[in-house]
């Protein structure tokens, strides 16, 4: 029997190119929108905040604009009187609904801040009060853990920062390819199974990216901890190597991903071979031919330009996750402890 | 006999007095170099990037102004064309010589920031590369572990906020006692050993703190992992709530830190009887009476309000940490595998 989740992950293609094409012709306004302004500020949780992460390098790489992500609470609790004035706001949240954001999008405005929403649901609160929003055209989403509502929030992304770059948008021919190598990804679901079966079998797990795909190791930390049910910690190889790596042992199940090309690549295959000369078990998903070899297990990513990558690279992430889940006899579709719209402070 | 640990904690107060009295007469040229800038961007690993959150919080809240933590890698791998002309960098290295951060102060400059460097060695080429430098006065740190060189970071991002505030520098009265209050919990360390023996028994923690003290939740944290080698994550309790939370359940200690005023308190303190409801055995540094009530065991922090209080409520975390490494066994003053400079990449 097919699980809610795997359905949902083999509906990306299909979604993501569903959102490419209803938000492409949105950039002249995108661009309109954000003139006279110079930083981008991206407000999300959970896999919304590391679909933000993926929208604050990108952003900065290649439409050369300052990008930050905010702390909602200097928004929700602290009311600080920040001069927004040159900031754009992209407030980002599958439901549309969870309060803090729709009030950190409220609080921005009123600091003087152009606001954009990207929501799967264009009738939300978040989508009212938004001056733009880029609707996700992932479909209703059944399953508790987000597959096609990131995904879909990548796409909404990478067409915000082409939106914003300077120069005609070079990435449109890379972008049009993604919902191909996504479909091919979930059809041969490769190294996937044998990856599922190493992390069944490690105590203790970390996940390591950097740069452009830094977001993607987060999102497959953060879907391996609420999915799985264990304790899982995303970092990027800097900070892995400036401490946490003195605890790696032959205990650790260490998931590397990577793109094809780019320049952190070498650095991340370096932390590989480092990882494993502490004796864990490296899963490297993506990267080169070099990178795949340093890894002790390879799965295979997506035959895409590192600035895109993102898109697909977590689709085999996410397919490692199901059957994870499948192998520990839980059910990757309602995850103990988690409901669909969450909200952060109880009151 | 005493570690050099727990000797240079103990020297933290007389350090932290030193360090103000000669940062405060800098206010006026950082208020100089500031002016027409608009955003304060933090450049930092580590123990030093922890310091940055605090920093981060506090320019936002008290000093209205847009902050951020760069991502070091948009400089130094990209190599990002991004206009920072109205943007002051803020680059925090105890020893001024990572060479990551060094980097991407040059960068910074060259996009056309102000700079500043904060650290402990005034020669280092982070000092000689910065506009302007704020000497961390920590004097010579011996043990692995941050300690005097952290809260001396704390000192100087309290000097910089109050010298961006348009408002004159409220906070001095209450800046003036800390070096009090620092020393009142090194010697009386209520509740330290007690909180030491219980997270000696559980098989997994977590570190949970919000806002103002989110910086002191994520050092508390990382001390615990490099100083006691055990896997250990630092979330702030929105997004502990948002998903990990599900994880939690009578294995778990739960370290939460709070001050004993602020618009956080009440949220902390939920997610304490959240997770106490769910098995876990909650650890409380700080926080109002309500606060200690509702954690399984307080720790007591400074009586400072909330904008200052991370100077001195990291204080307890660092005796704890002391405590727990000598009680399995380990030297806290050398952890396995770490060394006191620290390069993030292998070339």
């Amino acid at each position: 029997m097919t699980t809610q989740m795997a359905q949902e992950i083999a509906e990306q293609p299909e979604a993501v190119s569903r959102t490419l094409d209803a938000l492409r012709p949105l950039r002249g306004e995108l661009a309109h929108l954000a003139r006279g302004t110079r930083h981008v500020l991206f407000v999300a949780r959970g896999s919304s905040d590391n679909a933000c992460v993926y929208g604050r390098y990108l952003v900065e790489t290649h439409a050369h604009r300052m990008a930050a992500l905010a702390a909602p609470s200097v928004a929700t609790h602290y009311h600080a009187e920040v001069d927004l004035s040159d900031a754009l706001i992209v407030c980002v949240s599958q439901s549309g609904e969870t309060r803090e954001i729709v009030e950190t999008l409220d609080w921005a405005a009123s600091r003087g801040a152009r606001t954009i929403a990207v929501t799967n649901d264009g009738a939300s609160a978040l989508a009212r009060a938004a001056d733009l929003t880029l609707i996700t055209h992932a479909g209703r989403e059944l399953a508790v853990p987000a597959t096609k509502t990131y995904t879909t929030q990548l796409a909404a992304m990478a067409i915000l920062a082409t939106a914003l770059a300077p120069t005609p948008p070079a990435l449109d021919a890379e972008l049009a390819r993604v919902p191909k190598e996504m479909a091919r990804l979930v059809e041969q679901r490769e190294g996937v199974d044998a990856a599922a079966e190493h992390l069944a079998q490690s105590a203790e797990t970390i996940v390591s990216g950097r740069g452009l795909l830094f977001g993607t190791a987060l999102e497959v930390a953060l879907k391996l901890e609420e999915t799985c049910l264990r304790p899982v910690r995303g970092l990027s190889y800097a900070d892995l190597r400036h401490g946490p790596i003195a605890v790696v042992d032959s205990e650790v199940a260490a998931v590397v991903v990577a793109a094809k090309d780019g320049p952190v690549v070498a650095g991340l295959t370096e932390v590989a071979i480092d990882l494993r000369e502490r004796g864990a078990t490296t899963i490297g998903i993506g990267g080169d031919a070099t990178f795949a070899k340093a890894c002790s297990l390879s799965v295979p990513g997506p035959d895409l330009t590192e600035a895109v990558a993102p898109l697909a690279t977590v689709v085999p992430g996410q397919l490692m996750v199901e059957a994870l889940a499948r192998r520990l006899g839980l059910d990757p579709d309602s995850p103990r402890g988690l409901s669909k719209v969450t909200q952060t402070d109880a009151d």
